[in-house]
């Protein structure tokens, strides 16, 4: 049976050319990356020079890069850390910024520091789930050490403006970290021309290997390890480095295109125009425009009347793999602190459905999921 | 050529049984194993496999089994893990009991934890590197609630009776967690029989891929994760599995058998028999005997007047790659805590090198390196 797999926001096929330059790693140069001879120096070649290219993808220094292994490391590294810092340095600055539509690493990495004496402000957004720079400029007072924000949201797929909230930060003096998991190589990140302090990202998103992600941080910036130990990392993450998950990491972030992102960007048009003619479907997250604010794999609707997992079962039936939120979510059974942020109620919410393309989606792929989710909600018109 | 690789307690070649085992799920199984649908559920169930497989390996239930980015994470999480929890339940236990021969990110999470409100006594240990059962017993005081303590040790390889230590840690309610990721699958680990409560384990050193690991939690303990977020592994530690990962460390686990053990302890036997032939060399750690008290892949030595660095120099250029202590220490050039811990000066502890062999290491190696370092330490004799 034919399988569509329509789930990239929650993780993507590794690209074979990945797996080709990782698969030496494993079983030729295989020394630790820290051991001093010339197999170690092997490792360590690898790892640097994969940390040049992840550098440059963002316009960084190699040495503003620090390997970790994933996303949610990289959040929880850059939130807890940067709390634990201002304790050690004897300021009184506890105070945290975000939004309520962050990924659940960046949220409960806030709730657990609010048990730890910090205070936290959690920002409405509006009905496309756009954060008002007017109300982060306004929520910092001088306990704010930190705005924390996702670039691009993981389930409606809202790009903020990050340079404009950078901006912001530095003229009132407070760090900005962005978790750029699902943007990283769909929209540019140049952390020097935007003045970003601190940034998440992973390979799983973009056809890299699983457990592999960094975070970088800006020359300068001190911040408390979250993992202790060997002193790796340039001392501020511990841990044996894992060479062949960098190296796929790495080749990752390297073959990634622009035109993969305007290829994606016509079939999410496609798909969008496709499923708005259907009645009763509406869209979650920014409309397509001349600016494009919304991430080109990303699409996310909600219908009339009949639950997101009931549609996603019938799809599911016909080989095309969806999801109805998060697959960080599938843990708890709650409805989607995104969708309400956006203003859903719990019923809409539930009746909502996350279609998330890969620059693999073929046409004959998108063109059989309209053909088919149009079939099924045939079904439910009342 | 020929390359003798001489460091495997820094880290192992990955066997291919093991990337073959892990190569689906890169490119073909390679949903996230949160998801709900099919694809995810052939991801679950890879993870949930491997996870029973681990499990058997140490005797515990699948669902005690905790994976995490390797072993540095799971020390960090265990000994940082339980501290918070202490704060977050009310009580006033702040006192943590290792020794002066942990690894690296033992000794620096418990150092770090001091500069939250913790108590640390770092216990010495005698010629061969065996803490004494009594002085922890009597270090134990009614602040006390974590004894963590080093399996086998990765520089020297003694191996400590966790049996007898886990036994006097209950008999005065206190936790006790072991650092096993040299030790697992070299020495037998029961945690029923031994009664132990955490244990960290790890892949890269038993032929499994970097960057993954687990930490064993005995049912019913209450931690506080190190990483918040979308509530992976039942709430304990958040963030994307690493399927291929995980089905890389079992199958290394599951490979793993008893004759190897046999293979790499006569391998050790016949090396350590053969440097202490040559003059001025001595052993460090136990002497092999038939309780058998070193891991069967380590090998210690001091010279008498020539710095180890300088000998492995000669060795790497026969081709032969050995360490002068933990890869992870190369960070840093401080001498090695863990020889001055048994009794050695900074100049006796430079003159030291780690030989660690694997279950790929062969007579001719054995034969090869002895020739080589005989000679090499001739040029030394005064």
């Amino acid at each position: 049976m034919k399988q569509i797999y329509f789930d990239n926001a929650a993780s993507t096929k590794v690209d074979e050319i990945v797996l080709e330059a990782m698969r030496p790693y494993f079983t030729e140069k295989y020394a630790n990356a820290s051991s001093v001879h010339e197999m170690g120096k092997e490792a360590k070649k690898a790892l640097e020079d994969s940390r040049k290219t992840i550098a440059k993808s963002i316009g960084a220094s190699a040495d503003e890069i620090y390997f970790t292994s994933g996303g949610t490391e990289a959040n929880n590294f850059a939130i807890k850390g940067l709390f634990f810092e201002q304790k050690k340095s004897g300021s009184s600055k506890n105070h945290v910024i975000t939004t309520k539509i962050e990924h659940d690493c960046v949220l409960n990495s806030c709730k657990w520091l609010e048990t730890q004496g910090a205070e936290v402000t959690y920002l409405d957004v509006d009905k496309d789930g756009f954060v008002n720079p007017e109300a982060i400029k306004n929520a910092i007072t001088d306990k704010t050490f930190l705005v924390t924000i996702i670039h691009g949201n993981n389930e409606i797929g809202t790009i903020q403006d990050i340079e404009e909230i950078a901006k912001i930060c530095h003229e009132k003096n407070v760090l900005f970290h962005t978790d750029a998991c699902q943007s990283f190589t769909k929209v540019p990140i140049d952390v020097k021309k935007m003045k970003l302090d601190f940034v998440t990202l992973n390979a799983h998103k973009i056809h890299g290997p699983k457990g592999v992600g960094a975070l970088y941080i800006k020359k300068g910036a001190n911040i408390t390890p979250l993992f202790h130990g060997g002193g790796h990392e340039r001392g501020l993450r511990s841990g044996t480095e894992n060479v062949s998950g960098v190296v796929g990491f790495a080749k990752a972030a390297e073959i990634a295109d622009k035109k993969h992102v305007q290829y994606m960007t016509d079939l999410r048009n496609k798909i969008i125009d496709g499923v708005l003619k259907i009645h009763g479907v509406r869209l979650n997250g920014p409309m397509p425009s001349k600016e494009d604010r919304r991430l080109c794999n990303n699409i996310n609707i909600s219908f009339e009347n009949v639950d997101g997992e009931v549609v996603g079962g019938y799809l599911e039936n016909a080989g095309i793999y969806t999801s109805t939120g998060s697959a960080c979510m599938s843990h708890s059974s709650k409805t989607s602190h995104v969708l309400k942020a956006i203003g859903l109620n719990d019923d809409k919410a539930a009746n909502s459905l996350r279609i998330s393309i890969s620059r693999f989606t073929t046409q004959e792929d998108v063109d059989f999921f309209l053909e088919n989710i149009e079939k099924i909600l045939k079904k439910f018109v009342k």
